[in-house]
């Protein structure tokens, strides 16, 4: 395996980070990663927005819990909860990564899953241990979005897409196993 | 740099590929690669079909062109008809990515793409050449859906997702520049 590929296969969600933050440049080196994502018909309808602002963070996690535990079905609630009722898990730094308004979004949905998986696997050569979050759309959904699109400076016309969080992890963690049943050869 | 971010950076999307084809071991472990793609709550709710029959890639190409052609708005026509007209580049094989049905998609979507990216990634890292490819949906949409399902031996609930054309470039090609204005820092 080359690098990259052990990268790959290496990478897992971190749902437990530490107190220690990221050095700016490997905050920069992460983002650039993200910009160099390539997108459909290169549109680049994404805004990466690199957020190490603790009250921020602390003001998205609080609102996103709060409307999560209002919503009929407790299901994420209930599993956010179970797992410490940490949305973000104590990251210290998100790369958020906006997205520009469309109903239905179709490629927009598919571009930003692909600059998040630029984000982690930079973030994982980095050794800095990362996890895509969609949860983050929750500080969304209970009447502050226009605030926090001013907070987190979204260009005019995006709106919430997903997050990564960075940090590093309070224990090592490992990859889930493959699952050889999602794969099919056509020869 | 290390490799990975290398490999991140040097990627780009190959749009005329020669007629050397992969090795069963390389697309192997490129398949491998999407397998690893973490995805919402671990639903992994995609299917990775690597496809080397000609005849099927063909299948897919003649019906995928005489669909588009069809369509009223020929922005998308007229742009590949521009560059030879030619759908999937003549890669000699082609990685496709059914996904779970579901109206409207959301989750999906950014799990096709990071799936997407981990495999455009692990095909770069090996010196293969690529290109992400959502325009296979148009073979989909013009009655034949079934019949490719059949042929692509999709699972049971899963429909069109995109695909990622693999081969060797018949020159070597180069990555986008970045762009800047698309980084915001919230210190």
């Amino acid at each position: 395996m080359n690098e990259t590929l052990k990268t790959i296969a290496g990478r897992y969600s971190c749902r437990s980070f530490s107190g220690k933050t990221l050095s700016d440049a490997d905050l920069q080196t992460i983002a650039d990663a993200g910009l160099a994502a390539p997108s459909g018909m290169n549109r680049r309808h994404w805004q990466i927005i690199v957020v190490k602002n603790k009250t921020l963070l602390s003001e998205l996690e609080t609102e996103g819990l709060r409307v999560m535990s209002e919503y009929p079905d407790k299901t994420t609630y209930d599993r956010i909860m179970s797992r410490g009722g940490k949305l973000f898990y104590d990251a210290p730094v998100m790369i958020f990564i906006a997205v520009k308004e469309a109903f239905p979004k179709g490629a927009e949905l598919i571009d930003l899953g692909i600059a998040a998986q630029n984000i982690a696997l930079a973030a994982t050569s980095l050794g800095i241990d990362n996890c895509i979050c969609g949860l983050v759309a929750f500080a969304f959904a209970g009447g502050k979005a226009e605030e926090f699109k001013r907070k987190l400076k979204f260009q005019n016309g995006y709106e919430c897409g997903l997050c990564v969080l960075l940090g590093y992890a309070d224990e090592p963690g490992t990859p889930r196993a493959i699952d050889k049943n999602k794969l099919t050869f056509i020869d």
